[in-house]
């Protein structure tokens, strides 16, 4: 009973910023859980005092809502705001609308009274470059001057958003992935989701995107996303002083970005689940499906794609799917992990020579050149000019009646009978083989320069790029193999499945699942890709096919390397993140804990012997996070653990305010001081900021064992013992070293913790 | 480095059965995953050694998959079996078909070709009972002939079903969904997953479900999954001699079920991890996907619809909801909370009083009344009289142009002109009027009867009896608020809303919504059953008035009473089941811990001063599941923990086997036993069945702490110690009676562990 009364002591009267935590160092999730219990238990105690307290309770109660919500409509609006700005400054590189600057090529024409369905896309209002200058629409000069100043609008977004990301906001850079995961796992990384990177992270996150470089704009919109659940945590102390509650806002605000991302709030939530969070309870999956499904109806109602979809790429196919078509899913499934293998490999190193080299000493001009490749090579291919979202979406679409696409030009026979709205299979025209040519040389493009676009020093997610890459092969593979059923009907395999003149391949289904399989090759999503997918098309009927593909590439892809590609980034960046995967190595505790064999003996504190000086010299001399008390040096009987830091603020605390309080006083950790005599100075009592409970594991206990206990329980350190003699220390990063060590890696490169 | 070796020795020659657990007790899923751990490695090692070797590695790699895709197909089959035979029995208590007795009434008249799509009821070959006897179709006679067949097939069917279930399987009853809770997460229920049990349930569930009685067939369906999953884990020896991985496949298992009951494999993997499972990491996420798809789709292949749906209740509704809709969705959420207060409070009085009395002794007796009754009030009402899940799927319906139910009997103004796919809003006929007489009635006799129902000896879900009661409420308010509309098309909130002549309101969503509602106020569910309604409709429109209904409904029950029926039948049934719900007391370890001040010390062994006899004395004199190792009873300092079980084997085995084992022998648990004088008997060397990493926390640990590693750990046990000393032990009843305690409820009702 003891016990609970020190520990209301400590909790009446706390110091400053006792049991904070440092920036770069790793929260203990079990003191946040029990701060909070108290913290609710206050409230509750207290909610029966008065009226007032009582709807204070409530307020404290259905704050998680309201942040919820507010979360939902600012993610959900910037996210509107974002598409708007895109699609805007997009166009502005190819031309301008005359009745209004601020329109997009498409809304100026949809205002336009004077065209045609068929013509939509051609409307006086909107005048290129080119034309606008000069007056000719055609002609070799007008393209080169729609071709200079392409590259120029380009080269200067590209400017503008790294300059601003340099200096304002360098966190603001990157898709944030991977920092959110390991920021969820428990680390502090002051700023990362402050004000200045949300607003910073939004602006130059339609810089980017608009300046046509191989990004994506899903894996930013998360941290953005991230930033307003961070932002509206402080409103309540509830979240901000506790981060353990904090992350569990974090982790449905992730769920919201994917949700405007892509509306879709269950892929979202789902994505959250299985991607991004660490610890994910029951409340949090509701909180989030809500925080979701607020952030898809506020992007509705703003309806930046003007089509009333919650969707980014809306496709509706009207024929089924066959299994002999099965064979080439999984073949786009293969492609799926080997780019993914490729891209990560790929991408890691280059990203390691620039963290190593002179490279990364000029992130500017790294910019500024990837973008003048990207402008230069993709202008003169019609499939690369144009927004990757575009594409991905032209990809997918089927080819219908009133298809204008060049995709589309399959040679139409007049005296094929057909139905009205059953499309045929056809031979295909020149423009499909034109558009073949150029989707090959496309995808070529799209894979080298992703792999270099991706980490350099603006926001870019690679969702997109990587969806574009699988879209382009799908479709590629989807015209070969509806083009071989078309010439040969009376092949085996096409015989019970292809009558002639019926509509029986579609190539944007291959669009699709080409893209799905490349996105789980990059990311290693499964579950959340397959249900993001469903929900784009909204039936069940086209599950197995992008089942097959996701599997088949996540298959191919862990053969070759277990990580995805924010693993690969958050053990590039040294983060000290203690993944879910299982460890099998038959280590003991024993084996991992400080001190080592040859090592000086572990430093400890002494429950009633210890001098304020003798403190300050272990403080000065060592820089470890705490040290464990022991009853005395001889008999080595653990008591409780302190924290450096709660020590270093109770003794400059005590020097202070304390009268008495010397270099030659006694620590005390027992639960009462020893009467001294007179002549000695004043006792500096230190129980109440003791962890009485601190986690302990015997020598014998197996690795295994620890790693687990240490991810789900959120662990900062564990304290060895054997017969309850305390034998040494086990810290996180001691696990992460480990468990590197023994996946035969660079145990340097983890962050110190 | 000795440990190690120790613990070689004791996996390289395992005692029989050492390591496996009693019935009714509770794993160890830190000592199943560490078991786990080792044979993974051994394969691995070994598959280095041999083509064969290698080949069996990846069969062992590839089992998981495989049991998934056995238990897809699998209760994929059995479920399109028992939608097939409830079709068939149903159809029979009313009439049978001449041309072939084993079709329904439905299929009847398919094969028929004299029926016209109005009459398409009416076929010849159809006959009722009534009709087949005595060759009246009409009269007194032939009606009350009609309804005493009815109730006499009702109560053979419900007499069969709970012989059989007396008989074979007495496992086979209720919905087992609080039962496979608890399996789940760790206990041991010996047969409840088994052989006879699948076959049982799977039969007198049919018979259940034809009686005509207020169940469902979809918990008990999870059950019948959960025992193919059990099944098929007895083919691997990876899966039938760990009980952890066993639960990793039954929790995908879980999801199957859910996936064939309702035709929702994402609904159904969100059930699974919402309600159900207890440890669900993402590997398992990812099977039960592909367990759920797969069994789907078998059950799609095999139709038993006749419609080519995956789904039970497959809707399209033709219009939007409207902002002021919200209202009447939210007082259906009331609703809905309050019906589950109800019925959680009723049908647990209900289950307590059968416990407690004679009434519980006379199982057949009261399926056999409760069936009579059931039928005798059900017959004369035709929302009662037809089985369950037509009633939901009729109240769910949109009134189209073809409706030929009397719910659609609107009163067409033909002077109206209209579009021809709109139906717009008319005045409600006589036919509306009586049928929502009947509703009414039928929506008293379904809250009164289920409560009854619900907890016989007969397999019993309950999930159709609440969707059906939601979606009678639900659809009378519809119709209410439709004919309010129609009637005051001026007032101020219909105004913006609906014009004159518009298709507004539509009375099937309010069903659906209700049906949420009720469903979410039982079982608490929130995220899965918006999904699960959002599989049926297929689209993301509706998830507003779903959720608004379903938050509501929750807030409202939880405001009763934080359980759910689940929940409440396990504490009825007292099984040692940790939810997942924070404990926010401010108890510590030294608490709850054995032994209490007034109770004998803890009864140790020592590690090399015990004798064989002293050891079997300890254990004849108590029960206890296992006893902690000391040094010396002096110090306290604790090196182990031994299982009961295994010091029980280990002693029979040495006394049968070991020369020169007496009672005299002294066990023990050193790493090396001293050399001894020859005249001392031989000595028993224990250590390889002594636990060298018991779980330890101090005396001063808060329990929600301690709660919370048992959770997250699933541990049995747990020592506490102060200062390196032994003081005392929790086991998981412990905790679990403590936090009755802390509830004020009855501590014993907890079933011995």
């Amino acid at each position: 009973m003891n016990g609970a009364g020190n520990l209301m002591d400590f909790l009446d009267e706390p110091l400053p910023d006792v049991g904070t935590y440092e920036d770069f160092h790793t929260i203990d999730w079990l003191r946040e859980k029990s701060r909070d219990t108290d913290r609710h238990r206050k409230i509750t105690n207290r909610s029966k005092e008065s009226i007032w307290e009582f709807v204070k309770s409530l307020l404290d109660a259905w704050s998680g809502w309201v942040v919820m919500l507010l979360i939902g409509l600012l993610s959900g609006t910037l996210a509107g705001v974002i598409d708007l700005a895109v699609d805007w400054m997009t166009d502005l590189k190819e031309g301008v609308c005359l009745s209004a600057f601020w329109y997009s090529h498409e809304q100026c024409c949809w205002t336009s009274n004077e065209t045609t369905f068929a013509d939509r896309d051609k409307c006086p209002q909107w005048q290129k470059w080119a034309e606008l200058m000069t007056g000719h629409t055609e002609g070799a000069g007008a393209y080169v001057l729609n071709y200079f100043l392409y590259v120029l609008w380009a080269l200067f977004f590209s400017f503008l958003a790294v300059s601003l990301v340099r200096v304002f906001a360098p966190y603001a850079c990157g898709s944030g992935i991977p920092e959110i995961k390991t920021i969820l796992s428990g680390f502090i990384i002051r700023g990362y989701l402050g004000k200045w990177t949300l607003l910073i992270k939004t602006v130059t996150l339609v810089l980017a995107v608009s300046s046509g470089l191989s990004l994506g704009k899903e894996g930013p919109l998360v941290h953005v996303a991230c930033c307003c659940g961070n932002l509206f945590c402080s409103l309540f102390s509830k979240y901000s002083k506790n981060e353990g509650k904090r992350r569990e806002v974090l982790s449905a605000a992730a769920a919201a970005g994917v949700s405007v991302a892509f509306g879709a709030p269950i892929g979202g939530v789902l994505f959250s689940l299985e991607e991004v969070s660490y610890y994910f309870p029951l409340k949090t999956l509701w909180r989030s499906f809500f925080a979701a499904l607020v952030a898809a109806f506020t992007l509705r109602s703003i309806n930046p794609f003007g089509n009333n979809r919650l969707v980014l790429f809306y496709v509706e196919y009207h024929t089924p799917w066959y299994m002999a078509e099965l064979v080439p899913f999984i073949l786009l499934g293969v492609f799926g992990g080997l780019w993914g293998t490729l891209f990560i490999r790929g991408n890691i190193a280059w990203c390691r020579r620039r963290k190593t080299t002179q490279l990364g000493k000029y992130p500017v001009l790294e910019v500024i050149v990837v973008t003048g490749i990207t402008a230069i090579l993709a202008f003169p291919n019609p499939y690369t000019r144009r927004s990757t979202s575009e594409l991905i979406s032209e990809l997918f679409n089927d080819c219908g009646a009133l298809e204008s696409s060049q995709l589309c030009d399959y040679i139409n026979n007049p005296n094929m009978s057909r139905p009205e709205d059953d499309i045929p299979d056809r031979p295909a025209g020149p423009g499909v083989y034109m558009a073949l040519w150029q989707l090959a040389l496309a995808l070529i493009f799209k894979i080298v320069i992703t792999i270099f676009t991706f980490g350099m020093k603006i926001p870019s997610g690679l969702f997109i790029p990587s969806m574009a890459v699988g879209a382009i092969a799908g479709r590629i593979v989807g015209i070969a193999v509806e083009q071989m059923a078309y010439h040969h009907h009376d092949w085996i395999i096409f015989k019970n499945w292809c009558r002639p003149g019926a509509d029986c391949v579609t190539p944007g289904l291959y669009a699709m699942v080409g893209a799905a399989a490349c996105l789980g090759g990059v990311t290693r999503m499964t579950v959340s890709l397959v249900v993001i997918m469903f929900e784009l098309t909204g039936g069940l009927e086209y599950i197995v096919p992008l089942m097959a593909a996701a599997v088949t590439s996540k298959w191919v892809a862990d053969a070759f390397g277990k990580e995805g590609i924010y693993e690969a980034h958050i053990r590039l960046n040294g983060y000290p993140y203690l993944d879910q995967d299982e460890f099998t190595h038959r280590t003991l505790a024993t084996d991992v804990m400080r001190p080592r064999r040859n090592e000086p003996p572990l430093s400890v504190l002494t429950q009633d012997s210890t001098t304020v000086e003798d403190v300050e010299t272990l403080i000065k001399e060592t820089d470890y996070n705490g040290f464990p008390v022991v009853v005395s040096r001889e008999s080595e009987r653990l008591i409780g653990f302190v924290q450096r830091r709660d020590l270093i603020l109770a003794i400059k605390n005590a020097r202070q305010k304390q009268d008495g309080v010397v270099s030659n006083s006694v620590v005390y950790f027992t639960e009462d001081a020893p009467q001294l005599p007179a002549s000695n100075p004043q006792p500096l009592k230190l129980r109440r900021i003791l962890n009485l409970s601190p986690f302990t594991v015997t020598d014998h206990t197996p690795m295994e064992t620890v790693v687990d206990i240490f991810r789900k329980l959120g662990l900062r350190q564990c304290l060895v013992t054997r017969s309850g003699r305390l034998l040494g220390i086990i810290t996180k990063k001691d696990v992460l070293r480990h468990m590197a060590q023994m996946m035969n890696q660079d145990p340097e490169s983890i962050m110190f913790n």
